[in-house]
This record gives C-alpha cells, sequence and structure tokens, in this order.
C-alpha cells in the first residue's frame, strides 16, 4: 500500500510499504481522511525518535477485524485515541492508556500511522462517528479532544482572565473550547494574520508583546517554542497557572525564579478523551473547518508537510 | 548600630548603620537570633538585586511602637512575616501581602533585614511565641512556615510515595512536615553525611542517582541547583507533582519533553503560614535544633556566611 514513511529524519512515499494485519482485538481501518500536527512537524525534527509511518488525526472505516466477535465494528465510520496500552501495569487499569510505561502511539512510538492507505488498532480505540460529522470535521476530534484536555486536569474559572498563546491550529482549537465555558479568552500572536480567524469566531486577540506581566489568570502556551513558553509565563500573574500543550524537541533554557516566587502552577497536557470532542462537533460548536488550509492526496504528502510547516498555516489534510 | 550591610555583592559590617525608626503601624524589634538561609546566599550572589541589610529569618523582642494603640506589643518576644503589602490591592485585599506587587519583604526587597540589632516591621506581621518555644527553635519559624506553604497550595496524599530532593537546611524540615501526616518519604541527597540527620528524624534516605525514572508520586526540589530540578523532573511519575521550593539565580536549561507528555504538575512554592508553624514548635514535633551547625556574634557574621556557604551545611545562627 501507500504510505509515507519516516526514518533518519527523511519522509518519503513508499508505494509498496507491507499493508498491515490486525492482531487478535483489532480492526484494519481504511483511511478516509487525515491531519497534520505540530508533533508531526517536531517528529520530523526528531522528536521522539520515531520511525515508521507517521501520523495519528484521522477518520476512516473499519474494513475488517481480526476476532469475529468484533464483526459488528466492519463498516463503521470511526475515529481513534491514539494511545494502546498493555492494559495489565497499574497505570493501564487504574487510568487508561496514555500513560502506560509500555505503551505504543499511533504514528509517534512503534505503531505505525495514519498517512497511509489502511492502519490497524485495537477496537478497544475505536469511536463510532455520528453519520452528521463529516469527515473533514472528524478528523479534528483528536487535537480537540487535546483542548478539552485541559478541562480534565484543572478547574479553568469562568472568570479567569485567559490567555491562550500561540493563535495556531492546537491554540484557536483550544481558545474557543475554553470560551464555550464563558471564559474570556483573548488568543495572543504575532502577526495581524494569525489573528483574523480567532477574531472570526469571537475571540478577543493581541499581540503578545503588548501585554504587560503579570496580565492573565490562566496562560495556554501554544506555540511550541522557547520564546512563547517565555511569554507566557511572563504573562501569566502570581498565583496563576500555565498550561503547557504543545511539545517541543530539544533543550529550553528559562529563568525559573518567577515561577518559585510568584508560586505559578505549570502543567503539561497532552491527550484528551474522544467522546466529549465528538459531542462538540456533532452539536457544530467549533467551526473547525475554518482551519483547514489546504487539502493534498497522500502521493502529494511530502508537499502537505511543506505546507504545513511554513509559518501560519493551520489545517492541512491528506486524503489517501 | 551594627548591621550586615550588603552592597554590589560586597557584604560588610557596618557598625554606624542608622537605627531604623518604626513609622505609623510598626514596632521597633530588637532581635535576639537570626538564621542563615539559602536565599542569603542566592541574594549574594545577585538574586532580587537586593542592596541593604540583609536576613529575614528572626526571633525578637518588640522596644517600642510608633502608635501608643500598639503598646500592649512592648516586651513581647515575636516572630515576624516578611512580606509588607500596600494593603491597598485586590492582592493584597484577597489574599494577604504575599504577591502584592508594591511589596517590600523584609532583607529581600527594599526592607533592611533582620542581621542587625534592630528591625522596624508592621505589627501586623508580628506574632507571639510561646514562652515554651526557645529562641533557638523559634528562630526557624520562617522555614518551617516555608515547608508548610506546600500543604497550602497543593493536597499531599498520605499514601503518595514522596521524595524531597536535597537534604539541606530546608528540605529537611520539607521532609518532616510531609512525613507528619503519614505520608512515606524518601530524602534524596547526594553523600553520605548529608542523609545521616534525615536518617536519625525517622525519614527513608537514598542517593538520588540510585533511582529510576517516575520512582515517586511527589517530589519536591529543594537543591535550588540545575542538576537538582533535571533529577526531581526524571523522578516524578507521569501525572505526579513536582513542587519547587527554592530560589535559584539565573538562567536554567531543561528538556521540558516529559513535563508536557507525561503531564506532570509543576508548583512553585515560597512564603508559608507562621501560626501552623508555632504550633508544630510548641508541640516539639520537628526537631528543628538538630540542624543548627553554628551560633556567631554578629560582629563575626561575615565567617558565620562562609561557613553557611559550605557544601552539606545546614543552620548557621547570628546573635547580635
Amino acid at each position: 500500500m501507500q504510505a509515507l514513511y519516516l526514518a533518519n529524519g527523511q519522509l518519503s512515499i513508499r508505494t509498496n510499504h507491507p499493508q498491515p494485519q490486525p492482531a487478535s482485538g483489532e480492526a484494519l481501518i481504511r483511511i478516509r481522511l487525515a491531519g497534520i500536527c505540530s508533533t508531526d512537524l517536531e517528529i520530523v525534527k526528531g522528536y521522539a525518535g520515531f520511525r515508521g509511518v507517521l501520523g495519528h488525526e484521522f477518520v476512516g472505516e473499519v474494513v475488517a477485524t481480526a476476532d469475529s466477535a468484533d464483526k459488528d465494528w466492519v463498516g463503521q465510520r470511526v475515529v481513534g485515541t491514539i494511545n494502546i496500552g498493555c492494559r495489565e501495569c497499574v497505570e493501564c487499569l487504574a487510568h487508561g492508556p496514555e500513560h502506560c510505561p509500555h505503551r505504543t502511539v499511533l504514528g509517534i512510538i512503534g505503531h505505525d500511522g495514519v498517512f497511509a492507505e489502511y492502519i490497524t488498532l485495537p477496537v478497544a480505540n475505536l469511536l463510532v462517528v455520528p453519520d452528521t460529522v463529516p469527515d473533514e470535521a472528524a478528523v479534528f476530534t483528536e487535537p480537540l479532544a487535546a483542548a478539552l484536555r485541559i478541562r480534565e486536569q484543572v478547574m479553568v474559572r469562568p472568570s479567569a482572565k485567559t490567555a491562550v498563546v500561540g493563535p495556531g491550529r492546537l491554540g484557536l482549537l483550544i481558545g474557543k473550547v475554553l470560551a464555550l465555558a464563558g471564559t474570556e479568552v483573548t488568543m495572543l500572536g504575532r502577526s495581524e494574520r494569525s489573528l483574523m480567524l480567532p477574531a472570526q469566531w469571537g475571540l478577543r486577540t493581541g499581540f503578545v508583546t503588548d501585554y504587560p506581566e503579570n496580565s492573565f489568570d490562566f496562560v495556554v502556551e501554544a506555540t511550541g517554542n522557547e520564546a512563547g513558553f517565555a511569554h507566557s509565563l511572563r504573562l501569566v500573574r502570581p498565583r496563576g497557572t500555565l498550561i503547557l500543550k504543545s511539545t517541543f524537541h530539544g533543550q529550553t533554557t528559562l529563568d525559573l525564579t518567577k515561577l518559585v516566587v510568584a508560586e505559578i502552577n505549570v502543567v503539561g497536557s497532552r491527550c484528551g478523551p474522544f467522546a466529549p470532542a465528538l459531542r462538540l462537533l456533532a452539536e457544530e460548536a467549533v467551526p473547525v473547518r475554518d482551519t483547514i488550509e489546504a487539502e493534498y492526496s497522500l502521493s502529494d504528502a511530502l508537499t502537505a508537510f511543506e505546507h504545513a510547516a511554513r509559518p501560519g498555516v493551520r489545517k492541512v489534510l491528506i486524503r489517501p
């Protein structure tokens, strides 16, 4: 089958990549549509040391299952959570696969991903997509779940003066999700262009450098770069909360003095719950399709990645 | 009066420093005993850019008040909280002076400190020391309150596998305070000598390098150096909590990947509540005097600072 393969930091289109075979408990899924995420771009730069088929945001159709007990899944249009745990450790049993030390992660750790014609996933990872949600919205389930994850970890007060630093592909979803519960969210960016869509979505906008220190109670860092982290730490008030939402590769240099003296609460945040994300998509509560900038065929995936890596570009999709 | 003065990174004993005069609402306090803290050592290196009389851990006696309404304080043996807020801003009114943007801080920001014969403080900052608590214990009220601050910020589960990285002057108090509520605390250090007193206090001990990653649910960083922070982040398990308890000067370089991927909760922690600290001292629940390594007269304060700066040294006291 055709697949976008990463090896030694080099992406290439393979036309004869072996089609994966579902093991017991797994489904074979035909990818209908997939999305490029900032984590994919970081992985290409070397983050996570991954070798294999890249990609983890998708909507697809189950075409087969290994076990006949799972045959009702065949024909279903699905999205899938990306962490595959051992289901035996305390972490898996008590909390789920997200932090299993033995986990594989779709397109990130030890499991071929979704920039391909087919993938396999355990049926336990699958959720049926409501008929009213088109593929172009369903493909956002994973990043929307990641945005919702913040609410699973900390209480976000509706009255908290809130900023999202980095109005990009994930930052914009986070801003909207936080605003849905009544919180006043300011999207902070560095260019007028980056703030146009946030403003269209009814969010407050501003230039990150225009705000003095301690301007916000609650700050979400979604830039994925060191300057963004420094701004975020600058902007959060004493005893405030700073959410780190973007994975970044390599060492970061920062002054931890404010973190201690101002007693900041910093919370790392990663994968979130799919079912609430699908509910928001079914309600059309987040106009995710506005963020689509381009769609490429899988054979043009290298061009798609170049496009996605340009500054200010939000969602680029790949259709096998 | 005699005072230990810091200017341009140089400490000196001044014999003719002007005795402070209490303003309205303030008391004049004769210092009975004062303690050297790691923050003092950092301030000498340049942290906080302070110029003036150093020192903030003390027990003293009120010798005068500016207002006759406060005259009952005269003759009382007291300790005093170190943050002096404007008492007008939202932060002061809602939460107290600790994060007032206009605050001064005893011996740290804009207010002469306690390595002197006399200080002034608002009577609102003072607490009477119970007669049963000797000066040599009362002088630990401020650092013991700082240890208790952790409990004001986050819930520490009695069942949480807990480590304190850095068994020094503050780390040891933290370990004991956390252990008092039933938590199993392991004090982690780099030398056998540093772990002797923690073991005498009934705490578990170990070498920080002997523990694999993700060994603890709850980790307190109390080393004040970059290596200590890196170890602490390594040792805390996914979804665990890392408390940053030591102020350090300058830039720190670290890999934030684990913080995000493992969804660590990092909490900066500073000044704590004095009344509970005095209660613990009155109950002799923390044998603070065990940590006293030396006492110097104020005229020997430069030697006292050299002593306190040696690796592994815990509390050095100064008696005016």
